[in-house]
């Protein structure tokens, strides 16, 4: 059976979570399907700024880190996370990027390694991860040396053998950035632990994307941004989780001042904070984090559950309608059809992948391109309409069905693509 | 001489900075002397937070990072910054918290000798250094275990003799945090150079305050945050600077894709990139980000050396004014009288120091304490004028004279005092 506009505009209207989506300003004339990179801002994020910038910041001045409660908020944010990721109150804070907290959790998994099995030193990670995750495992190994290395495995199937007894600690993300393919967390952590290593996931791609729970996995670390599917703004802080058990002895080099036991005693030697403060290493830039709490009020309307049923609802019409209505190109689908093997974006691989991306922003419809040959698209349940669905692929087949994507500004490349 | 309340306001009307004020929201009934803590609101800032949150975030999503000039922003700010710390074009990115920044250059310089004096493991640094370059100097030890450790000395004095040929650098704060002493940074940088080490400055406290020559002093590496003199905001990212020479073969470990050669092809090795973006880690916060330049384009109102004449005229008067009217209290002045030994700040001590800094906070002049004992004052000479520095001792004079300062309140310790 066909599905029509009408039936998604049916949809649309028996949606439960239809509502949220004026929780958002989003420009006219855009579909936009890239809130797995950045994503939309939440209406309140703009008063919340003047309130940081005009009463905090110019009227509170130094006042403010107490009065306005700015020293305390990378906790309160993370409190206000930890239910959309499985973890409890007092086990996660906001701050820094994803890639510092991650080079904070590898080290003090390391570090946790060479007081209990001292020959466990290789990192096991995926060709196909973030890159950014490969990178900071390489530094963070360099910089060790004496045996300290990275082994990629090119293949999930592949982490069984490659969990050898040399290694010290997993790091996997979640949900693949290019593909959209899920781990299951549980099993590779438990996978992982028999193996004697520790557990570090990164779920920039899946929180408030699908539902995650760290502690029920029993995983040891995990990190993650706030500028996709949680809203928080461009760039805005990262988080950080470890699991309860670690936090006693969790020890980290970036062991700046924010996590000292007693910060403004200013004492010459660092003696981490009892709890999680000692995940903190500086200064904090306090607008950008103050808006994670606009993208985080949001899901406070609704719950994990509701945003997933909604997720798989758009992705699996996406799917479907591409599949029919894109037949005639090539056009494959990389995504895992599966439910339990795929977040909340679908990504197709085409040849000419970059420049139908850009063709379609072009008519706007908002996805991206990731080499190589990757169109993806992610399906935000907070605002993303059935209808939406339908409009992008009905953009989609036009644009193949005339070429337009052939031409020379489709093809030309900016520092960010 | 007596000097009187009109001789400050005369001095206002002369003060050829004095029509920068209206640069910045400044709260009615204060007088704030803690810009070497956070510096005070740029009158734009509120204006740009707006255009980036709304236009750039809202309606140029995804598309600000080339559109919007978001990628290269780090870069930009950089370049803008360099001339107020004698630093050239293509020197300097503003990114991440200055406690990582230190991180980088600590673990770049470590890295330096280990290719060139393998023996030189030490890092020397100041037991009165703001603790958390202390901490982090540690962190950095700590990880690398192998000999590597941290020699602090208590005195300046200390210095020739703590280079020693195991140093491999020396980590000073151009203009201490607590007392407001200054060090002849070329000096102390041919002094440790001459010794065989590298010399990384902390510019936190006098970047915007003092004329800083990097380039003229020949040092190594530098640091810096921009929330204090140079008004970026509440935990505005941080900046780093590298001598040119070293730049080809700065290798830093917390080597995020920011720092890659071409991230964006998202391939699995890290290759830093071959400019200053291999000091650049993880995605910033751009809102925050953002503001720094705000506060920057005041400084291209002026220049460093009429800052400094009025900084040095400010605290001139302060110190005068105090020690003509407070006399008869045990205030004792900690900072160096001698104008090339003392930055921007001028601190007392005060047995109750704690106290009296509350009861002036409560009649609205916001200095700030740290222990122990000091009364930190702070002169911005952006917005601070002569009479402001005449009524803020006139007031002091009062709570010490009434001894107002000794109530319950002002002995009541928030989180960050």
């Amino acid at each position: 059976m066909t599905i029509t506009r009408p039936d998604c505009e049916q949809r649309d209207r028996d949606d439960p979570l239809g509502a949220l989506r004026q929780h958002f300003d989003l420009p006219e004339g855009v579909i936009y399907l890239d809130g797995n990179s950045l994503g939309a801002l939440p209406r309140q994020s703009a008063a919340r700024a003047q309130q940081v910038i005009t009463q905090e910041w110019g009227n509170g001045l130094i006042r403010s880190w107490n009065d306005a409660g700015w020293f305390a908020l990378p906790r309160r944010l993370g409190d206000q996370l930890a239910p959309l990721i499985g973890a409890g109150a007092n086990e996660v804070v906001v701050t820094d990027t994803t890639s510092s907290n991650l080079f904070k959790v590898l080290a003090a998994a390391l570090h946790h390694q060479k007081q209990h099995a001292p020959q466990r030193k290789i990192i096991v990670s995926e060709r196909s991860n973030f890159p950014t995750d490969l990178y900071i495992a390489q530094g963070l190994a360099n910089l060790l040396d004496d045996g300290y290395a990275l082994r990629l495995i090119d293949a999930p199937e592949e982490l069984p053998a490659a969990l050898r007894d040399d290694v010290a600690v997993a790091l996997l993300t979640h949900v693949n950035y290019r593909t959209g393919a899920m781990y299951d967390m549980a099993a590779q952590t438990s996978l992982i632990q028999a193996a004697g290593a520790l557990a570090i996931w990164d779920l920039s791609h899946s929180a408030g994307a699908v539902p995650v729970d760290l502690n029920g996995a029993g995983a040891d670390y995990a990190i993650g941004c706030t500028y996709k599917y949680l809203n928080g703004g461009p760039g805005a802080p990262a988080y950080v989780w470890v699991n309860p058990r670690h936090q006693a002895t969790f020890w980290q080099p970036l062991s700046g001042w924010w996590g000292h036991r007693q910060p403004f005693a200013m004492l010459p030697d660092y003696q981490p904070d009892e709890g999680i403060g000692r995940y903190l290493c500086g200064t904090q830039p306090m607008v950008s984090l103050a808006l994670v709490q606009c993208g985080l009020d949001i899901f406070g309307k609704t719950d994990m559950r509701a945003i997933r049923a909604k997720s798989l609802a758009l992705t699996d019409l996406f799917i479907e309608l591409v599949e029919q209505h894109c037949a005639d190109f090539p056009v494959t689908l990389v995504t895992p059809r599966a439910h339990d093997m795929r977040g909340s974006q679908v990504s197709f691989e085409h040849p000419q992948g970059f420049a139908i991306v850009q063709a379609l922003i072009a008519r706007g419809v908002i996805g991206d391109y990731r080499e190589p040959g990757i169109m993806r698209f992610g399906f935000t349940p907070l605002y993303t309409r059935f209808a939406d669905v339908w409009d992008a692929v009905a953009i989609l087949r036009e644009i193949l069905a005339t070429g337009s994507w052939d031409r020379p500004e489709f093809h030309r490349r900016g520092a960010v693509t």
